[in-house]
């Protein structure tokens, strides 16, 4: 897939999937208007979808249909957001732009944005159960998928990534194995949930679904390292917040830690990898394969 | 069904549902420890449990089994116990002590009491997707006890709910209906569920659970009327919280607004319509009917 084909296919999909949300969320005049309004400026804030368009890819990799995956992909969307309004706040990263905007407290104060949190987080596990009624998945499925959504984001997975990346938070003397753990949890989980979710949808057997696993990890893992990347030389105005956050903030980072070369040569090597867990599969994966090599090689 | 009865029944169901959520729960070892000892800590503080037990005696009461509700009546405190953490905290109502104990984040720090609610609220839904792929239950009936507990507990409900209480504080011109509306949201919509999920998983046709569907409703409203009348009246060392906060915090309660005596008038009679709304129900309704009045008739 050339890059414009990955580009229009990138935009097709997070069309679809705000879409989707668009619709599913009450609309911000519900009470109460303020949380609705909290909730929705989080979400349609600029997102890339990165997650439920790789849950959309892992499923026509294995040849499931972009329709039957789309609400259950854009569900874990909802997760993401959540997590960053909950990161966002002054008791734990305390940043104050997100995506060229203000994060969620700082535009509705923190009380809000820690409820606009925890509306997302649980209409995550509302929409998927919806949707999955009322579609011809079976229930069944559906429930290993909600399994699959909670235990990467909770205390085991995503939650757990969080409290031990603020608990490492200026110490010096983390070790790369504590240090790939914090990101494989905080990011890697939910990244890895969202291309099996897929696969479990589009029907993947074991073996399939074991390669789509072996992927999601390394591909998990190399978006964290492009973001600690990014941090360092990426530009003010693409990633919508300020450069060189990490360091003044004394997080241990991949080019903190080895250097920015071989941080970078570190996510190329992991993509490769990746790219090779699933190279049993068609062509019907070369969307999910342009999307690896877009991780690494983003602008924000 | 006598007093003595009732609370032998109580701390039975209270006992049970102790017991799965400690074998669920990842034990305080798991990493990170921190997060998985703060939710171990709110957990197990002493709560009533009358959500889930509420739960188990609506399965009860149209002839389903305790030990096939027991699982998921005893995820519905996990998201009560959230709610509870959450609400804590500085930037919502700002507690320092609940149940006799510090709150979370006077024990933890706030970002890990903010963590170690997200991961309870996503352990619900994990534990009811868990249990519910190895129970016999239908997956189609677990979606809809999901979508149900999900539905209660967002953004048009509890989470709402709580919203528009931190609003409401310190205003004046608070009209009753609108302090009911609160209470419904806050309290109400998450007792409500308890009892529906009951009712669902118990195999209620629509008669039935319309039925108690009704009845939770009204002993929703009573509970949070008891609660404030319990803030007036109680004794600090049995409510594990110092009395009186509700007045010195502005909040707008049935006492404040009606006078003590009105009030307790109030709940006696809603308890009343409720226990009214399931009088088709045998005499396996008798715990739900004696829960029914505990409710209004407790010391904490």
């Amino acid at each position: 897939m050339d890059r414009e084909a990955l580009k229009r296919y990138l935009s097709e999909q997070a069309f679809a999937v705000d879409r989707v949300l668009k619709s599913y969320l009450p609309s911000p005049s519900c009470d109460p208007p303020l949380l609705h309004e909290a909730m929705r400026y989080s979400l349609f804030a600029g997102g890339k979808r990165i997650r439920p368009i790789l849950c959309i890819a892992a499923c026509e990799a294995v040849g499931g249909q972009q329709e039957v995956v789309l609400p259950f992909a854009s569900a874990i969307e909802l997760i993401h957001t959540y997590s960053l309004i909950h990161d966002d706040l002054p008791a734990m990263d305390d940043d104050t732009y997100r995506r060229g905007k203000l994060t969620n407290h700082k535009m509705f104060g923190e009380s809000t944005a820690i409820l606009a949190g925890d509306a997302l987080l649980t209409a995550a596990f509302s929409m998927l159960a919806e949707k999955g009624l009322a579609a011809s998945i079976s229930p069944k499925k559906m429930l290993r998928v909600i399994l699959e959504l909670g235990s990467a984001s909770g205390s085991t997975g995503m939650v757990g990534g969080q409290l031990n990346d603020i608990e490492a938070q200026g110490k010096e003397d983390l070790s790369l194995e504590k240090l790939k753990r914090i990101h494989t949890h905080k990011t890697g989980v939910l990244i890895r949930a969202s291309v099996r979710i897929g696969g479990i949808l589009g029907g993947a057997g074991p073996k399939k679904l074991s390669n789509l696993t072996a992927f999601g990890e390394k591909i998990g893992l190399a978006f964290q390292i492009a973001d600690d990347v990014l941090d360092v030389e990426g530009e003010t105005d693409k990633l919508g917040k300020p450069v060189g956050q990490d360091q003044s903030k004394g997080r241990l980072t991949y080019p903190a830690f080895m250097g920015l070369s071989r941080a970078k040569k570190e996510a190329v090597v992991l993509v490769e990898e990746a790219l090779s867990d699933i190279k049993t599969l068609g062509p019907e994966a070369d969307p999910i394969r342009g999307i690896a090599t877009f991780i690494i090689d983003r602008e924000k």
